[in-house]
């Protein structure tokens, strides 16, 4: 695909046509050449949308209770763009091939992209296409991108962080869920949905939810309330006080049964209210920001990476530097010295 | 520390100093100046030593059994080395510094050294002080050099895999184990040892992890046995299978009381028949050198992304890049090769 091409389909996109979102995302996905450009291209089109992430663990109802919220939103005049990584999501037309998910299913407004799950294992990959995906969509025009992960592991804890409000599914009873919180997806949930709320154990899950969260808040809530850290004159801190209150969220933990619909409403407005205290607070954009230092530093590393490969390739392969090391005759830290030397020197030189 | 004194602090290593082990072994996890030199002059002098790493869930009896085969080994008039990088090692004498845990206890000829957490969320980082530590008690001269790690997420499946021999402890009847396996660690384990044999569910235990290794191998088995894809004159493989059966190592399951000492010498036999096994087929040279080309691309990318922050700083920061990003006078993609496109030609003209 030529430049002039790669152009034409970044217009094709940005007037609405979802045949070339579609593409666009699978190119973003495949790293096909010139996806660079394309994501390049769309960044000025982004900063719109309002991006939603929902993690919880296989079984948990997120395939569900992201249908019920594309719903509601499509139903308020919104458009809806989904990305799932998660491959036993079961939205209608979904097609397996192996281990690689793909579909776009476009009804009305709604686009649904399985995001593939080959980019797994490398540097970062999977989190770093999502996000180019999400510009996609963002770049579309879409006001609200949700974003539905399995919530285990860094990976998935990687790709959620893409998001602007994150919300965790938990299924009542299932100590599956505890293992997943552990694993830092408490520290990274500003709503905690018990989902299936009619199943037996849903009040204890939300009571022992609502448990971990104080725990986990706690350093900050003494900090408030002033102990032996507080400044001496408490009274003095009255604005800073006020200034607090709305500057803190408070991670809400809500019951849903995803399947009727109960308890989605309510979602939606706390949904609705975090969207606001983000923006409010300029949250929003300090969070952005956060995020694009991210994306350059892991672009950055995964680019690095490759050189650094490319340099093992040149040398002979790092096969025979492993086999040397076993012989004696170097070791890997020698190995890592002449290799990454020269460039060092060579990047050195041209500070000067 | 200068040249001179890092000599002699290597030499005094070599020499059987445990003072001078446990200084090397503070250096290197510290990254303190200098600590590639030693690990560098360190590397001719390893390659003896039998490396075992013990995994498992807290609460499994993991210190305990190590305590039980440590004491085997020397009572066979063998010399131990331990590195625990689990913060919940009731070592006699640990001591807790935050969430730093550090001592070197020298009982006889046993040292026991406990990896401090803080190298943790850098790229490989606690792996790689890991596997230099075990360089140092390799280079000293121990026999055994036992690796004890808290079995969970990626970081402790490759600190396990600087070790020639995985053993993974299970706790009957704990769903823990079975999530801990699903992780990965039931495709590197070589021992499966369900300890705590007396407790209830231990034989169903058991029976689970045979039927998981047993799936786990089942390509393999049909493909000894003879299947659609079997020669067309299966009699002629006679020899391939005689030597097939001897190059593959299938994991056994093992039933100890850690605590009374109950099956360890059952499992010192079966550590003992793998070590064998190892030299025998040649797959501890194999695996070395696997484990040596592992190292060299970790170092060279954890070097590489040093260089890559160098630069980052050097040009402002990354969150003034993030700044520029946000505010769409620029996007990650060009910053990525604005910063790494000078690196890369420079990297090009040195190749010609």
């Amino acid at each position: 695909m030529n430049a002039a091409a790669e152009t034409e389909l970044v217009e094709e996109l940005l007037a609405g046509k979802h045949r070339a979102l579609a593409r666009v995302i699978s190119k973003v996905e495949d790293r096909e050449p010139g996806y660079r450009d394309i994501v390049s291209a769309l960044h000025e089109h982004t900063g719109t949308a309002d991006v939603i992430g929902v993690t919880g663990s296989p079984g948990a109802g997120k395939s569900t209770l992201v249908d019920k919220l594309a719903a509601h939103y499509r139903e308020r005049g919104e458009t809806v763009g989904v990305i799932a990584v998660d491959p036993s999501s079961p939205y209608t037309g979904g097609a397996v091939l192996g281990d690689r998910i793909r579909m776009a299913s476009n009804v009305g407004d709604m686009d649904v992209f399985f995001r593939s799950m080959s980019a797994r294992g490398t540097l970062g990959g999977l989190s770093t296409a999502t996000a180019d995906a999400v510009k996609a969509l963002d770049a579309f025009g879409k006001d609200r991108i949700i974003i539905e992960t399995v919530g285990a592991g860094q990976n998935e804890v990687d790709i959620v962080r893409t998001a602007d409000t994150v919300c965790v599914l938990v299924q009542p009873g299932s100590g599956d869920d505890v293992q997943m919180l552990k694993a830092g997806i408490l520290e990274i949930g500003d709503l905690f949905v018990v989902n299936k709320a009619d199943m037996d154990g849903a009040t204890r899950t939300v009571a022992d939810l609502e448990e971990m969260l104080h725990m986990e808040r706690d350093p900050t809530a003494k900090l408030n309330t002033g102990g032996f850290d507080a400044p001496e004159h408490p009274d003095s801190g009255d604005g800073a006080d006020a200034d607090g209150s709305a500057s803190i969220w408070e991670p809400k933990v809500l019951e849903t049964v995803a399947k009727s619909g109960e308890g989605v409403e309510e979602l939606i407005d706390t949904l609705d209210a975090h969207s606001a205290w983000l923006d409010e607070t300029g949250r929003r954009e300090a969070k952005a920001k956060q995020r694009y230092a991210a994306e350059i530093r892991q672009l950055l590393r995964a680019d690095a990476a490759e050189l650094v490969e490319g340099e093992l390739a040149r040398r002979g392969g790092v096969e025979e530097m492993a086999e040397r090391v076993h012989e004696r005759e170097t070791d890997p830290y020698t190995v890592a010295d002449d290799v990454l030397g020269p460039i060092e020197e060579c990047v050195e030189q041209e500070r000067e």
